[in-house]
């Protein structure tokens, strides 16, 4: 039987989601979607190769949302739009987010996924960083750090623990983009 | 060979900094500490006790250093020594941030290990409150959920990407702190 390489992404980010990416084996990703060993391996040689293009494909699906926001918005309103897509605030989001952080762990002690990941934080750092400054904020890429490390570290909590309420998220980025922006 | 709870542990943890926490099993943790698989299981009946009872070492270790900051201290002082040791600032927290990495990442999928994150984010939020609230500080609660965000996004984004350098990171929770307690 045929199948896709996204169908095949799609696989192993339901099996990241719900059993930790460690469980998204070559023979668990076939099984999930319904076709051969020898069709996964027809489009991936090895699950590093499956991880980085699955890593690829999860950071653009983010991204291209994070891309949609209109320029005229104020900037205190397309901050909350885009750092709002990398938030766990609703089943899309959170299943996202369960997934990004098990690749990010995992990006621990793998360079391909690691360098996947700086090339991600380091882009998103200097549009928010782009941003801060065009609207004369003082520090800008110190301020823009933050604004990553706290969305990443909320959802890292909200993930691996479940104590925030989606409403508890939304208040908390409101507040650290308003404390960013120098207004406290 | 006999082999106690710690030696195990250490073991644990030395194999989830270098090659996540999934290559972490009874067998490569006996060969690790160089035991059989039978002194584990003497220990641990399962892996997820194995996992549990380490998590609850590495936060012990942790708290262990936050509590012995003084308390005359000044409050930004106070925060900036609390929260420095929960960033990979040198060799030890570095190994530390990898391995608690790659148990939260785990309890995204495992309620027991939710369970101890839960009791540990919270208290560590709780004992932020109270020390952001004694200083009069308004809205104590959502600034320390974003302290502790902060410090865990700026730890699972360095540790992931390598991006940032220890100075770097310093000087973000600096900033972050500012921040937070009103000097923008």
């Amino acid at each position: 039987m045929r199948t896709s390489p996204t169908e095949l992404v799609n696989a192993v980010f339901d099996i990241a989601a719900t059993r930790g990416l460690d469980a998204a084996s070559i023979r668990e990703v076939a099984n999930a979607a319904g076709v051969s060993i020898g069709a996964v391996q027809h489009h991936f040689g090895t699950k590093d190769d499956l991880y980085t293009f699955a890593f690829e494909q999860l950071v653009e699906r983010v991204r291209s949302r994070v891309a949609r926001i209109d320029p005229a918005d104020p900037l205190n309103e397309r901050l909350v739009i885009a750092l709002s897509q990398l938030l766990p605030l609703d089943g899309q989001r959170e299943h996202e987010a369960r997934v990004m952080l098990s690749f990010a762990a995992r990006a621990a002690t793998s360079e391909a996924l690691a360098s996947i990941q700086r090339r991600t934080l380091t882009e998103l750092r200097d549009e928010l960083t782009d941003q801060l400054s065009a609207d004369g904020i003082d520090m800008p890429d110190v301020r823009a750090t933050l604004l990553l490390a706290a969305v990443d570290g909320l959802t890292l909590d909200a993930v691996s623990s479940g104590m925030y309420t989606t409403a508890e998220l939304s208040a908390a980025l409101r507040t650290q983009i308003r404390l960013v922006l120098g207004n406290a």
